[in-house]
């Protein structure tokens, strides 16, 4: 495990540098055991909480944006010069400790959309900008919270904690398994779902559609329902201070045509050429990660 | 570019990195404008001495093999604890000065198997550890110089230069291309191959079965024939100077099953868990690399 190697003198950020590698280690432990369980929400708002009161210590500094119509920062530490991933600056809301309560009670569908957006990017976000700033070169805490976070929403919405890999081949040979992110299997003659859940996908997008197709193929079409969760495509480039999106939607087009087909690809930051894809030949279920609540009981419903 | 950072006193060492400086950039100069042509196969030979010349004067380390059956040592120039690659030991040979003669000749095939098995791996391992020890964090520069290694014998075999990418998607769409390392078309009413180029696939290797998918979907079953060359899938642990073979083998027989079949693949040195899979079900076709230059008529004649 990388260590947490920021030092600081205040004890009241020394505090919350401690609480947010014990509350990952925590985190890690509650989603194995019940990953529905509200004591994991709360865990969660602890932990977002305290990412937001490191970061208000923190500067923001502005990056130039390549991407259209999005503005982004970057958190970064006074007197150093290492910068946080970019943040959009639409979407991220640091005063939201009210509405936390809303990821407690398993309530969020009662926050307006561009509120639950917000909230939901900014628990997403929060704990990542912290990790990349208080640890060096580790990409997995912030991936790891990040499937906890998508673990935790989608087993209280579906009532059934995940597995983390599917039983494929039968026959003469001896069972075999295809490790993934997540799947939720809501019981006999029921809907189940495939659920990768990646930070950001680029080219390895390609691995989503090929599981998928395994999946399809192993257990027949429809069999299990695909659902990419992907917190957004942006890259900061840290000399330059410039995002960009690393977007591949040709590529996409024929995985989606060719590969596998999926039933949704949830985003918190929609990437604009992405979204341009929910348009195309054939159209793509492309949307923002709020709606999930919208439309989770017709997802559940339907097999 | 990463540069060549390894600063030496004699001047026949100077000459010889300089040499491998200069003669990579124009290897990838000429497999670009002529991948076939004999003149590449005279630059492959020069290299490989260089390189050769160059190692002479490293120290060989032995390595602690986890492969059953295999040993493995690492170069490493005197004073310093930098390690090259693994080494596979029965399969490197340096002393193959006089039969280079046969690879720009053209006639591998005049070699013995297991001859001709030694001198492949021995060029295309040669480089790859000169360049780990004079340069620093470049995985590109070994990757692409067997890249170019695989582009040339496989055109001057074909007779034909490949392309990188192929076209796919017509109907009301505009054009697409699907980017990939290699394709060899043979003519109309001839074969067309399909050959993605890897040091080395791990769990990647998700990618060549789906690149096939497409391949296969968008043209039809056997329009495209797959062949994945690789050169081994063995990891170093550089602190416990360890081998082990990263290998996936029920992913790979889920992968040939469920989401693209392959005509070839091809290893330098042959994992011992792939090579299981030849005997598996379905019966997967993994050969040394060496057989190619034995079935190159018979693959370039079957459409």
């Amino acid at each position: 495990m990388a260590h947490w190697g920021f030092s600081v003198a205040r004890s009241r950020t020394v505090r919350i540098v401690s609480n947010l590698s014990e509350g990952y280690e925590r985190l890690k432990e509650l989603v194995r055991s019940d990953a529905k369980a509200p004591n994991v929400a709360k865990l969660l708002t602890d932990l977002t909480s305290d990412a937001l009161h490191f970061l208000s210590s923190c500067k923001q500094v502005p990056l130039a944006s390549k991407v259209h119509g999005k503005r982004y920062f970057s958190f970064t530490v006074k007197g150093s010069d290492k910068l946080s991933r970019a943040v959009n600056e639409e979407l991220f809301n640091p005063n939201i400790r009210r509405q936390l309560n809303h990821l407690v009670e398993g309530a969020l569908i009662k926050l307006a959309p561009a509120d639950r957006s917000r909230l939901l990017y900014t628990i997403a976000i929060a704990y990542c900008c912290a990790s990349d700033l208080l640890k060096t070169r580790d990409q997995k805490t912030p991936a790891t919270f990040f499937e906890c976070l998508i673990g935790h929403l989608f087993a209280r919405s579906f009532g059934v904690n995940p597995r983390t890999q599917v039983e494929v081949l039968h026959l003469e040979d001896e069972a075999s398994t295809l490790p993934t992110d997540f799947i939720f299997d809501l019981g006999p003659a029921k809907s189940k779902f495939h659920v990768p859940v990646k930070t950001s996908t680029r080219e390895r997008v390609i691995q989503v559609f090929a599981h998928q197709r395994v999946l399809d193929g192993v257990h027949g079409f429809g069999s299990f329902k695909g659902i990419l969760v992907c917190l957004t495509e942006t890259k900061l480039d840290h000399k330059r201070r410039e995002v960009v999106e690393i977007c591949v939607p040709k590529q996409w087009v024929l995985y989606y045509r060719f590969i596998a087909s999926m039933h949704r690809f949830y985003y918190f930051d929609i990437p604009a050429r992405y979204a341009e894809l929910t348009e195309g030949n054939p159209p793509m279920p492309i949307q923002a990660f709020a709606k999930f609540f919208e439309e989770v009981n017709e997802l559940a419903a339907s097999r």
